[in-house]
């Protein structure tokens, strides 16, 4: 899965072709961060692709089998001769241990603070599922997010596990969102080995149940890990006529900065929240929209309800609160992840090129 | 020119009702700020209207000659009392005097930090067009701003005063965002004396034309006094097939956080442009697309460009500075206004209500 933004990175055009050239066989990831390597014209697809290549012959694969990726700042050229000199020194070291995995892990970051793994082992079996993501600011995957790589042991087809993951995509990755912004580089990766010998049909169901809880596992830890997040908010639309349209209005109250404010306060102000969904393109009936937070009642019919507000207060100064809206126009519901927006997201994008 | 969001404040529904039912007469108008008797229920539309007879019958009027306003918190009872008591001292103090008009352009300030007026007079006759306007968050006007007046002596029909004031807006208030959100209580109110005993149709494209430079300034003013602004940047869009298409990739950038943190640090990071852009929601192509800061070329088809980075910073330092980005899609550009997302703006709105 890829993003759907129209600028996309010299890796996501480059592993694009290469899972269609090979079917969907990788055998190997090269992951760089600290570069986006997008925005860099035809000199970024060969910097891309000459690392690739030096990486497929070292494992003596062939190149359209490695699957490139890239994260970092937009519009500087790779620095090719720097990763490329790496690989050999990497692949002394290479082994499949859980300090590998972590030290994976953390390479991959960038403003993030904290490295983000999950891992469900499928007791049907031999085999499990393991993931790892990076994330922390232009989040708002559209079918997609930053980088997650998810690892299973499981046999299957590159088919099976396709819709398996456009499944669990839509439960965790498309709905999150920490500042609106959709990345050049967005990429979810599910690779299975086979190792484990457990074909995927005899554990379809569990092998679906467990691949939504990593996904949602590293959606929710990449939010958490915003940068400049002080609160996370599960935003709960209710009552939307359909799903597209339960995320519009999660989206337009998600990307609200006057909203994203309030939150940055602890303010129960629900006045922000309504005027956000007023103007989501939704044809809102005022008199059955209603706002909760936490498990009061703070508005209903569009208007006040009195209700305690240190108690909402209180509620919405947790790491994690709740916030839900009811549209009263169906039974179609979302649960959409987010952030508060704080001095300390400007802070770290005031100065972040220069 | 009223708000588009279907969340509509109670001086905003009866203000309109007001204007069927006089057929678009207006004798007074009277404004509170502090409280913007939205989701207030039918309580606050009888709060409203309350303060509207009362004024009718102080200047012996009808109620629907007299138009309502309010600008401040939402969800929180109309002081009708409070506001009632008043009507009475003001009606003593009332004349025609540039005193009056600065001081009701200072009543109706929220978070502004000055007031907003322009007057523009009309060569042809004796007559003039002054207008007065608040608003510094919550902008993100949709085919209206927030709080507006203009007053002209000009003879006209409602009518042929609504028309000028569409086509004024579109160039004016449409094309300005500070934060993306959309008020509910957005109001343009172009008011016609005929005091002047100037025929529109005598002065028309010269009206026209004032009350474009009119409107331009005064969404000037709201965009310089946003909260926490830094830096104004203008904004241009060219090459985009049409101008609703301009407006989509104009609205894209002006609100992405990445793209306005960056305008904070005078940050020439054009990949967040780009980035923005390209998730616009429209097909670009991105061998077509180039970006200008000021006078410098910094991307052409997607691709970095040398640049001077000292000199792109100085010029994103200024007060007011230039961002061009174009789309080689067709011959439709606009000049839409905006601003940078500075950490006063999270403070100013990270505690309003509470």
């Amino acid at each position: 899965m890829f993003t759907k933004n129209c600028i996309v990175a010299a890796p996501v055009q480059v592993g694009r072709a290469s899972l269609v050239r090979s079917r969907g066989r990788v055998r190997a990831v090269v992951i760089n961060s600290g570069n986006a390597n997008c925005a860099t014209g035809m000199p970024g697809i060969r910097s891309c692709k000459a690392v690739c290549l030096r990486l497929a012959r070292l494992l003596n694969v062939r190149a359209s089998e490695v699957f490139p990726s890239s994260t970092g700042i937009i519009g500087v050229p790779l620095p090719t001769d720097k990763i490329v000199s790496s690989l050999h020194p990497l692949l002394a070291n290479a082994e499949a241990s859980v300090g590998n995995l972590r030290r994976f892990a953390d390479a991959i970051l960038t403003t993030d603070t904290r490295p983000k793994v999950a891992s469900v082992p499928l007791r049907s079996g031999n085999a499990a599922i393991t993931g790892i993501a990076k994330g922390s600011g232009m989040i708002h995957p559209q079918l997609a997010t930053m980088l997650v790589y998810i690892l299973t042991d499981v046999a299957a087809t590159p088919a099976q596990l396709r819709s398996a993951l456009r499944e669990a995509c839509d439960e965790s990755f498309n709905v999150i969102s920490v500042d609106g912004d959709t990345s050049t580089n967005d990429t979810v990766l599910l690779l299975a080995s086979g190792e484990g010998r457990v074909p995927i049909l005899s554990v379809r169901k569990e092998f679906r149940a467990a691949l939504g809880e990593v996904c949602r596992s590293l959606a929710e830890q990449i939010v958490k890990d915003g940068e400049g997040v002080q609160h996370v908010i599960r935003l709960h639309v209710e009552e939307a006529r359909n799903r597209s349209e339960a995320l519009q209005v999660a989206r337009a109250i998600a990307h609200s900065l006057l909203v994203k404010t309030a939150w940055a306060g602890a303010d129960p102000n629900w006045g922000r929240i309504l005027a956000a969904a007023g103007r989501s393109g939704i044809r809102l009936d005022p008199a059955k929209v209603s706002v909760r937070i936490g498990d009061q009642l703070v508005c209903k019919g569009s208007m006040a309800r009195k209700f305690d507000e240190q108690k909402a207060h209180a509620h919405l100064s947790l790491p994690e609160c709740q916030v839900r809206i009811r549209l009263g126009r169906g039974r179609s519901s979302i649960e959409f992840l987010t952030t508060d927006l704080t001095s300390e997201y400007v802070r770290i994008n005031a100065d972040y090129s220069t």
